[in-house]
């Protein structure tokens, strides 16, 4: 028989980690928009934007205007990669911080030129402080099956540095196959430890659809134990520092195969199509899910 | 712990059931060059043509002229709707042969004008005619999931008609969720149940990647025990009864992921895009399969 959870909860990452991605500049209007109908379609925690470089990442320039006027839902993230970027979180208010590091050294060095031990030092510090401060901290560990650059990524390197996060006292753990690379036994094997080892930290799968594995995967981290998955609406997303890794999983085909196995997301699907609409023809991109294309027919 | 076979046969149903969906005709010679890249690339199963009036599937009129060439693997599928189509292909020195039945009446009343027990007393009279001929009898069921007109079919329905089709003296029954509606736990449930119920007739599954689901639905086939998978290289077909049916789980995708967990399909990847690679050309749509587009990257 098959265990599997009645509830997930599902993390939006579209505002973040899907418009990252995206060339064009969508208007902070849009974006905020966006956000709220997502909000008004049952999403309960979001990845809102980012405080980074705007020299690096243009399109997360209006991150102040956007956490100046969060949505009404009990997790507001934002990401920040380093100080300079908690710091101004903080000061805004901010009250859910996303570090990131990956576990592959040579993916890491490409996203934040440091080696994932230089990270994790920098980070434990901060993370002390954080917590200090009663921010809800959740680290976003990359490359966790896959690098682009270094090729298969072992299991127990990455068991270590979640562990290492955990030590470190972050509250919520986004494990992610960065590449679209992972296959459902490998999903299945590393969610299934991780439960094990860490079973007081929210454990959070994060996959994306490169080679239409993603919900094959998700399938595999629910009888893991996983009732926690990072989506993006209209599959918006990608990693514009690895090759290849087009496409977050959809919010919407996760919703819908979750639901249709009688797991409750608490998403309207109807809702979350209109909020799709609302910043789709800012992008320079189709939205390609399975449910957003059948839903237009 | 997960339950996964060691290896799993995979039934190439491109050059018919994909085929069959083009608008524009494809040259004999270039499905003949399709079927044989195909063989060559390691399928042993393939369904070649189909026996139908033209004027219906204009698609298939060439049908004499592909089984004149077969390819050198073991099974040869051709897929006859009723008597003249069998009988012509026996003429021809076919020696397997795919008869077809919706499980919901709605689907097979539009598909083939008949209502699904009409279509099983008609089929079960051949099927002995042709067991007595020693040909293999492969029974297709479609609709075993949902039906387009009638919505959620009653796993009691499939399996009784399963039976049925058994008891009758079919070799095989590929499974079909026509229109790519089945959520995983459906499909572990109805192959679990087939499997435990039918223990001696090959099971084979058969999915359509409409919303995004098929390979985690492969996954939990996998899981009840099923080790048959139809697909269709590049990803090819649809069904033209059946609306919103778009998109046969792409070969390479799924023999992708099957490898990726260390299942054997005995298929060359590199082989099996430039099989796509030569039919690709003449259809009037992109090859839109993960694995495909990023061998062109």
């Amino acid at each position: 028989m098959l265990s599997l959870p009645k509830e997930v909860t599902i993390i939006e990452v579209g505002p973040r980690d899907g418009l990252q991605n995206e060339k064009n500049f969508v208007p902070t209007e849009t974006k905020l928009m966006f956000i709220n109908k997502l909000a008004g379609a049952g999403i309960k925690e979001m990845e809102l934007t980012s405080f980074v470089s705007p020299k690096w990442v243009p399109q997360m320039q209006d991150a102040s205007e956007i956490v100046a006027s969060p949505p009404d839902i009990p997790t507001n993230i934002v990401l920040a990669p380093n100080r300079k970027g908690i710091d101004r979180a903080l000061e805004l208010g901010c009250r859910s911080v996303a570090v990131f590091v990956g576990v592959s050294n040579s993916f890491n060095k490409k996203n934040i030129n440091k080696s994932t031990k230089e990270s994790l030092e920098e980070l434990k510090p901060i993370i002390t402080e954080l917590k200090k401060k009663d921010i809800f901290v959740r680290a976003c560990i990359s490359t966790a099956f896959y690098c682009p650059f270094e090729g298969k990524v072992a299991e127990s390197d990455t068991l270590r540095l979640c562990e290492e996060f955990v030590a470190a006292g972050v509250d919520e753990l986004s494990v992610a196959d960065t590449i679209g690379m992972a296959a459902p036994s490998e999903s299945f094997s590393l969610f299934s430890s991780l439960k094990e080892r860490l079973p007081n930290v929210l454990l959070t799968a994060h996959f994306h659809d490169t080679r239409k594995m993603a919900l094959a995967n998700i399938f595999a981290a629910l009888q893991a134990g996983i009732d926690r998955f990072d989506t993006s609406a209209g599959g918006l997303g990608g990693c514009p520092f690895a090759p290849g890794a087009t496409g977050n999983v959809a919010t919407e085909d996760v919703v819908y195969m979750l639901e249709r196995m009688g797991i409750s997301t608490g998403i309207d699907l109807t809702k979350l199509v209109e909020a799709i609409d609302t910043v789709s023809p800012a992008l320079s991109r189709k939205i390609e899910s399975g449910y957003y294309q059948l839903s237009k027919k």
